[in-house]
């Protein structure tokens, strides 16, 4: 296949992610177009389009198979084929990343963290263990690591990015502020904690909502009663 | 002024973002259109174009002053005015949100935590206090809180966000995976921790970058130096 524009790239990772959660601990059967449009605010024709892409067809009246939806989309984008990760940084932000049960889903595996500070290393988080960054380009290399998670300073990065770029890595999931330069080839994605806060604090410039009171007194009491 | 086009409010934080990170810790002076428009991809025509909508004028040859650009996004975004935030589920990916010291450069300043967890209950978290969620209906509506941040189990998140909503909060800043259904006029921002994972896996579905010997070599003396 193709490479697949980004576009599209990153429409099928939507649905991909809808069926997911929707179908998190129970059964997913089928699913339409109109309804994956509607949850995501895609236009229906947009996933039959998408859909067709990868070689999915739905019946009629009934939709598509929700387990083969993922299943292609899985092999498409590469979730299937997984791949080992590294975190450098050791701290809450990459304490939460490793405790994330979703990063399993996309093919991600991190097997070590690296950490500067002595009193982090020999420690574990999340069953894994926080290396010295000083073995860091040694480990990269014998575990042929392809992607390196930087949650660190952002003055560390850049000296960070080059010596794991030098050792092989080709992809960076970059939580820092700084901007990295890396040759061709390598990926580096971007990532800020803080991407959603710009729109809130947009929305919450209008006028504020009238709450009503009943709605007041109605919470209070259900608080109280639970 | 009239409401912003989302494209152009999402423009203008990016903006903001960008002048804020370069000028963290040192002076900024001026800044052009050209050196926006390389850095975050956008046509440096888009970038004035942009910036007259907020009543930003560059000077010829000199291009902005980064300091009024600054001032002036965060009037017209409302960063400047300052709203509270309450985090509800005192764990890892909280405990992250709570330390980044960027939440402040938005506006946003989260004066309590919530857990149903005693044991965490009493505790501070980065100078903020863990309060039992039974008394979050009361503390929302006391504190005339504005924002929600949800970092809980996703099946908790519908009924909180009722709760919250009914209690007067405005937006809600949703990290769970749940799609939580609000009345006209209360905002929800989802954000997803693993939302570059996708991208990830597919730049690393192609073939391996070669790495040449010398690079190797390179790198594990640059790390037996340091």
């Amino acid at each position: 296949m193709a490479r697949l524009k980004r576009v599209v790239l990153d429409r099928l990772i939507r649905y991909y992610r809808f069926l997911a959660d929707v179908s998190d601990g129970r059964r997913a059967d089928t699913v339409t177009s109109s309804r994956i449009g509607a949850a995501l605010e895609v236009d229906p024709s947009q996933v039959r389009k998408d859909f067709g892409t990868v070689g999915l067809i739905g019946m009629s009246r009934v939709g598509y198979d929700a387990c083969e939806v993922c299943r292609t989309i899985r092999t498409v984008v590469g979730f299937d084929r997984p791949y080992g990760g590294v975190l450098i940084g050791a701290g809450k932000l990459g304490g939460a990343i490793l405790a994330s049960a979703e990063v399993d889903r996309y093919g991600l595996r991190i097997v070590a963290a690296f950490d500067s500070d002595p009193f982090k290393v020999g420690r574990h988080i999340e069953g894994v263990t926080i290396l010295p960054i000083r073995v860091l380009a040694t480990y990269v290399m014998e575990h042929q690591i392809r992607l390196a998670i930087l949650t660190i300073p952002p003055s560390a990065a850049q000296p960070l990015a080059d010596l794991l770029v030098s050792c092989g890595v080709e992809a960076i999931w970059n939580f820092t502020p700084a901007r990295l330069e890396v040759p061709r080839g390598v990926l580096v994605r971007n990532q800020r904690l803080t991407a959603g806060l710009g729109e809130i604090a947009y929305h919450l410039k209008g006028p504020r909502r009238a709450v009503r009171h009943r709605d007041y007194a109605a919470a209070i009491e259900g608080a109280d009663a639970s």
